[in-house]
């Protein structure tokens, strides 16, 4: 497996990067700056991402940060509804707190927004990826941010579980490219979820309140699960049904078994079954399992679900699944639709742990300057060595030389050159290897591709 | 010039992508929405530059999307502060309208707070850049928008001429890569245009008048400077001054003559001079002069000042200078900082024009589906080619072959495969070239080399 990105130990956690020295001058409450190092990781992680989604034929979409308030509203629930930043609307109505714009507060509902709005000058079937910031106006904690990225693939337009298991590897193409160290996919449907609550006799709507609560079996273990089932007033029917499942010797085995006495319960099941049978022999870093407890996304998704989790961390880096339904909140026509998200931030996190920050914020080459006279012989070489394809930076720092050869070094060029007077008379420069100390002569002329021969 | 972008007639163009056909599923007034052809458009480009201010040694600052409302205000004029969009202060105090937060207006004010923020952490010399939309509540037109990418080079802690020569290049280079046809980079000093206003004895509350007047020479000519120098109400000796110098043969010559018999002036002519001296044998598809009626960016800008102009539109793309002061709002410290800012969204939009638009959505290789049996099959295909570097996708859109080769054709794809019975009795698949239509068969363990021989 390729790593695009190079092992290194940082010389600055994320958390410190975080710290506040002069309060006016850090960063607004739960939003991030970045100096180079962390940026340059970053963005060399979303630049693997859209590699990998182009390569499986994903293309972008792009929309604003900002919405129409009405287009957010009411499709985040309550709790969400909340946490959406308002903008004041300008002119004379700024007085009276009016909002009409509100910033993203995820990329679905945009995405879908744009869908419905361009829906004649698209294909049938669609694979759109977004990368990029949302915002919610969250109380900010350590990996929770109110400005954070999310990345998205969506298979818009196809009913086929060909379309599932499409958006599955290409999100799990992406962890084994990242070279994030093993995971698992947990994949279930509404379909079965329905089954379960049907064969065990809950009724409707206590749906959503015993699938929460099973949902947490694998945090808070059976005793968690039945204090839950039994807070949320069930049939008794139903809750023993459900915990003498938890209980028995392999409760998945059970739960499928009274899934499967219930016909849709069944269909469920077997298109888990059969998505997991097509995924499973592609994937190289991870593996996939039909878990029938899995119960995420409860009000949103209408097909198969599915959750990535880390071996290493035990959390939640990606989600999704279909959801048929959230098109007609824009238009009228009904649209399959599937689509996952990647946790990018908390992979970036568990990437930084892993597999650790590139150092170099400079180019390969640094190009010292001697006196002024110089300067102009600096700059052709400088315009060689980024013709000849090296990247290439002249001393902006200046001072003597020793000094000079310490910026290139911190910023982690790997070759300097030096023009002195010596050099200058027998139309040579010195070439200087800072991992080794080694130094050699060649001539003006020459010297790009003696660099360049170097740094492969 | 190798250029990035290939060559296409748009089927859509941007006027089109941003009409208006259901109000409530548009795009927020002034913000745009990017269908695939246009966002992967807009992407290589970023791309491109972010490739060559890499490899001119400047590395990536990132500052959130919004900034305190304190750390904007005040910093772009009267104008300017009105076009700021501020965000509800969230809980209780949203009723009133109160304001704490606002989207950033532009990449340098963020930049400059996130420096003096983090000055101790950071190199004495610092090349950093960042391509990020900025937010203002203006009025939207055509090729104005209240959401649009800025793309900013800076140099802080370097007061050489070396610095000012380096952020030229850079910008220059992204020109040049981009496969723009041509620029002019327009050079001054505010020594120099200080140096004129005390030759021409015009008093320094009314440099300001002056200068804006000037500026426009090359849009409104002598007549309309005249009036304008006329209705600011210089002394008489300051505007007959100047409008001599312009109505002489070579008015260029006739006001350098002038800012040189100014000690300052002559200092800043002189800069200007050697910059442009360094900058011009090492452009290759633009060209550098000195023009002494350049005034940009007044209240900002405290040296060399410059602006590119467009070959063919005759319309401003990138313009920046040095502005040693704006840190000491920030801090203590004095820092000189130098930087220029591309005008994105008109480079685009140029590039659209003379370069036009890459159509390809898809992948490069498309795996029909024969039936469903046959998806196994297609998996494994697109995953064999996909290890070999070949973006592969499977299609989703099911139906006829003929109707997945439409599907193909419109995505882009120059490969199509298919595995029909024949095929599969043979254990081989059929290898179709879109633009040519000629197709060869191949074993299914040869077909990932035989693509990626066809695509080369």
């Amino acid at each position: 497996m390729v790593c695009t990105v190079p092992p290194f130990t940082p010389y600055k956690s994320p958390i410190q990067a975080f710290s506040v020295t002069k309060p006016s001058l850090a960063p607004p409450s739960g939003s991030r700056d970045f100096l180079p190092q962390e940026a340059l990781f970053r963005e060399r992680v979303f630049a693997t991402v859209k590699s990998v989604f182009t390569a499986h034929g994903y293309a972008p979409f792009e929309t604003p940060a900002f919405e129409r308030l009405e287009t957010l509203s009411g499709k985040y629930g309550e709790e969400g509804e909340k946490l959406i930043f308002k903008i004041l609307k300008r002119g004379e109505k700024a007085a009276t707190g009016e909002a009409d714009l509100a910033l993203r507060y995820d990329l679905t509902v945009p995405a879908m927004r744009l869908y419905a709005h361009r829906r004649n000058d698209l294909p049938r079937v669609v694979r759109r990826y977004q990368i990029g910031p949302v915002w919610r106006a969250d109380r900010p904690g350590r990996g929770r941010f109110r400005e954070f990225y999310q990345c998205d693939v969506d298979v818009f337009g196809s009913a086929s579980p060909l379309a599932d298991v499409d958006v599955l590897l290409a999100l799990s193409r992406v962890l084994e490219v990242l070279g994030l160290k093993g995971f698992t996919i947990r994949l279930n449907s509404r379909q079965a979820l329905r089954g379960l609550m049907s064969a065990c006799g809950v009724p409707p709507v206590k749906h959503q309140a015993a699938l929460i609560a099973l949902d947490k079996y694998d945090k808070i273990g059976v005793d968690g699960v039945s204090a839950e089932l039994r807070a949320s007033d069930l049939p008794q029917r139903a809750t023993k049904s459900l915990l003498n499942d938890l209980k028995s010797n392999n409760p998945e085995a059970a739960l499928r078994a009274r899934i499967e006495s219930d016909d849709e319960g069944k269909a469920g099941l077997l298109a888990a079954d059969n998505i997991a049978s097509r995924v499973a022999p592609l994937l190289q870093g991870g593996m996939i399992r039909v878990d029938p407890i899995l119960a995420r996304g409860l009000d949103y998704y209408t097909g198969p679900i599915f959750e990535f989790i880390a071996d290493d961390g035990a959390d939640s880096i990606a989600g999704g699944g279909r959801y048929d339904n959230l098109a007609s909140l824009f238009m009228k026509e009904s649209v399959p639709v599937c689509g996952g998200s990647l946790g990018i931030e908390r992979i970036i996190m568990l990437l930084q742990d892993q597999v650790g920050f590139e150092p170099a914020v400079g180019a390969v080459c640094y190009v010292t300057v001697w006196d002024e006279v110089d300067q102009g012989d600096a700059l052709q070489l400088v315009a060689a060595l980024r013709a000849e394809g090296v990247s290439a930076e002249v001393d902006l720092a200046g001072g003597k030389l020793s000094r000079q050869l310490k910026v290139a070094d911190e910023r982690g060029c790997r070759v300097v050159i030096v023009q002195g007077p010596d050099e200058k008379a027998a139309g040579e420069v010195t070439i200087k290897e800072m991992e080794s100390g080694n130094q050699r002569r060649a001539t003006k002329a020459n010297a790009p591709s003696v660099v360049k021969e170097l740094i492969k």
